[in-house]
């Protein structure tokens, strides 16, 4: 599935665009499921710094037949496996719903430092696959990254906040890059900017260092994160981890699916 | 100056922009003025949220004769009274120097709002000259607009703080657009990026509805905003008047003058 450009353009660069992945049907559905999962009151839903829009829906294949399915796509899957050279199985699924006007910037930050530092990951050798249900605008929080940078260990350059997990999941962040450092790396690596139409998928390294600006548009701006870990790399226990469905501590090899949407599509119109 | 077809353009959709019009060494002198300014300890300097960072310094062309200059420079001045069709003052200058990482966000709003119920200005027949000291890119800033906004009133769509003016100096703003009149405004008139080279110059209604995202690159972002009343339309009276630095009663026709860098150049060079 994957060419060979497209495996050197991410070793080198640490991110692959891939347009065109899933069709408006496809990702018609997400949306549909996205919008049933906004509106369910559990611990999962992180709500923005408002207290009403939804920021994050954590664990969505656990809550959404869709979704579940939608993790076990081959488009999803088989550039997982390529890359990280093994199979993988899920870390960690996010859906973030950014909300018109008022869904909240995310700073500059390596997820790595969390599933390292927080879950216990091993080795960063697990990846995002990403998918934009919605079309990404330079107005709706599109994704920046630094490229290159997944080559980069930043410990050193990193300061904790002193409080639990749960602040891995706001707008506060907890594992922040210094101002110095971001500064160097952004002069050295430069920025780049991923918008694209619906069923544009972005694969990218776990270290590589990404941000979104707000969405000041008037419209949603839904993005699926898939976090696949390779089965290779098992979590180490750790005192005090996140819960399951934030690192998952299952390292069962993931089965694709024949056809992923066939199935979804019926049962989603099915009563729930 | 300008042309019948830029009077045209900014008649039907509130803006203007005019690339090139100040040289490097100009917006250089100028940012080295910024710098000087952001450093100042006086109630015209507004710090962001964090507390540390420079968000905006106002009545700059009151603190540095560079500025002052720079205001009745005929780059700036005959744009604002062709458009105004009449003499102009200074209403109130603003200089955002947008910190890297760390300047944050403008939501969308209207200034003709707040120079009219905070002012007293009469008619919307005031303006911004803005000018890039830096580059503006998709990453540090850019200024997003509705084009056509500018024959709007919005009155019956905007909710009002119940505090004091200091609010509208700061990132939660005062005069608050509903966000289902934002994204009706935003369905129908499309959003339009404005980013580009230093030294150019966006010319924008009072009443044009904008925003600006945060910088999340590594780089200062500086703008430089002149407002234009024209002198036609002074300020009324009214009870408890914002002060004097963000809102002049002086309407006193501007001159322009014939060299206004060569003299500030000399004086920049001399000891403060």
């Amino acid at each position: 599935m994957l060419s060979a450009h497209d495996i050197g353009f991410y070793e080198k660069h640490g991110y692959l665009v891939l347009p065109g992945q899933f069709s408006a049907q496809e990702t018609g559905l997400l949306l549909r499921e996205t919008h049933r999962l906004s509106q369910l009151e559990i611990p999962q839903r992180i709500l923005e710094r408002d207290g009403e829009q939804v920021r994050s829906v954590y664990a969505v294949h656990r809550h959404s037949n869709a979704f579940d399915r939608f993790t076990r796509d081959l488009r999803n899957l088989e550039p997982a496996r390529a890359l990280l050279g093994s199979d993988v199985y899920i870390h960690q699924t996010q859906l973030n719903p950014k909300a018109p006007f008022q869904g909240d910037v995310w700073e500059w930050h390596q997820d790595y430092l969390y599933w390292q530092r927080d879950d216990g990951m091993v080795e960063p050798r697990a990846l995002n696959v990403s998918v934009f249900l919605d079309e990404v605008t330079e107005f709706n929080g599109p994704i920046f990254i630094m490229p290159g940078s997944h080559r980069l260990a930043l410990d050193d350059e990193t300061r904790t906040a002193q409080d639990g997990w749960e602040n891995t999941l706001t707008a506060d962040i907890r594992h922040k890059i210094t101002p110095d450092a971001l500064r160097r790396l952004a002069d050295s690596l430069g920025l780049v900017s991923i918008k694209g139409k619906p069923g544009t998928t972005v694969v990218f390294d776990g270290r590589l260092l990404h941000c979104s600006p707000p969405n000041l548009s008037g419209n949603l701006r839904s993005v699926i994160f898939i976090r696949y870990n390779s089965v290779d790399n098992p979590l180490r226990q750790i005192a005090n981890p996140r819960p399951e469905w934030l690192a998952s501590r299952d390292p069962k090899p993931l089965t694709a699916l024949a056809d992923p949407f066939a199935t979804t599509i019926a049962d989603v119109r099915s009563p729930v």
